[in-house]
């Protein structure tokens, strides 16, 4: 490398370090707002509108495994990841690229994802994140972090894998109300 | 009544009654985005940051008993009086009127609301809900608004009254997503 060339060569060349280090400064690390900023910068959403704050928040605290309510560039890119992969299957249920999915095509997209959910789960999910009747992409993908987040927090639970879980008041509020 | 005057004469005299019929228009209903800009409008929130949407939309997930995804004027002035109780317990504690309070704060606030829960449980709400490790205004009342519909979803299941609930993986995605 050529003098005054990157210190991490590795980490460097990886084109999404640039746009990351750019929004997290020094520390090396992204809280929700910058998050937010960088991700909408990456034009990883394309023509979808980008994520609002309370799916940033939602996918830091998805990933924040040191509880720090910020995540560093390794974490940022298992998220990228995941976020493509969500991204590709919004993209095949919304076949005339609206931007949004209606219940039917949620189901479908829920199901190809490995997600067995009964109608009445599809359902309440639609009603919640579903706006004048449609499921808007960055609305599908809070739903898709917190669908994820609740199923391995409940899975860590059943230790017998019988899709049973005893849950105590404390404990119920702490792994809802946390994610 | 004068000729012309209004055709439910006990509804008219409620002040609120106008605002919400002029956001509400002919169904007599508001969805998520007219419930923003009526809680905006009525200027509840006073020098706080007015509601967000997700916040709205969990407001009326919250109500919204027959399921229609909107409220009328009596769900709404239900919602009103429980806002103004909770504006009144985070004015307790917001003691310097900074819009925000920390997580000595929210505990303090929750439990004099009568909720019963750990330091654990109190910390992973502060942590999901703080930003820059205090709670602002809207965020505090997302996190009310959760924390009830969650504690009743939990006690309709606990049927003898233990405190606990054995849940089915379904049964908890429906109850917790549609939150």
């Amino acid at each position: 490398a050529a003098p005054g060339g990157p210190a991490f060569p590795g980490q460097a060349q990886d084109p999404m370090y640039a746009s990351f280090t750019a929004v997290a400064g020094p520390d090396g690390q992204i809280d929700a707002d910058e998050l937010q900023r960088c991700l909408t910068q990456s034009g990883i959403a394309g023509a979808y509108k980008p994520f609002n704050l309370e799916t940033c928040r939602l996918m830091i605290s998805m990933l924040d495994k040191d509880r720090s309510g910020s995540m560093g560039f390794t974490e940022f890119k298992e998220l990228w990841a995941v976020i493509n992969g969500w991204m590709q299957h919004f993209m095949t249920f919304d076949s005339d690229r609206s931007g949004s999915v209606d219940r039917h095509e949620l189901e479908k997209a829920l199901t190809s994802m490995g997600f067995r959910l009964s109608p009445a789960a599809v359902t309440a999910i639609a009603r919640r994140y579903s706006t004048h009747g449609r499921i808007a992409f960055d609305d599908y993908i809070a739903c898709c972090v917190k669908l994820r987040a609740l199923t391995d927090c409940f899975r860590m639970r059943d230790v017998s894998q019988q899709g049973f879980v005893n849950f105590q008041y404390d404990d119920f509020i702490q792994c809802v109300m946390g994610i």
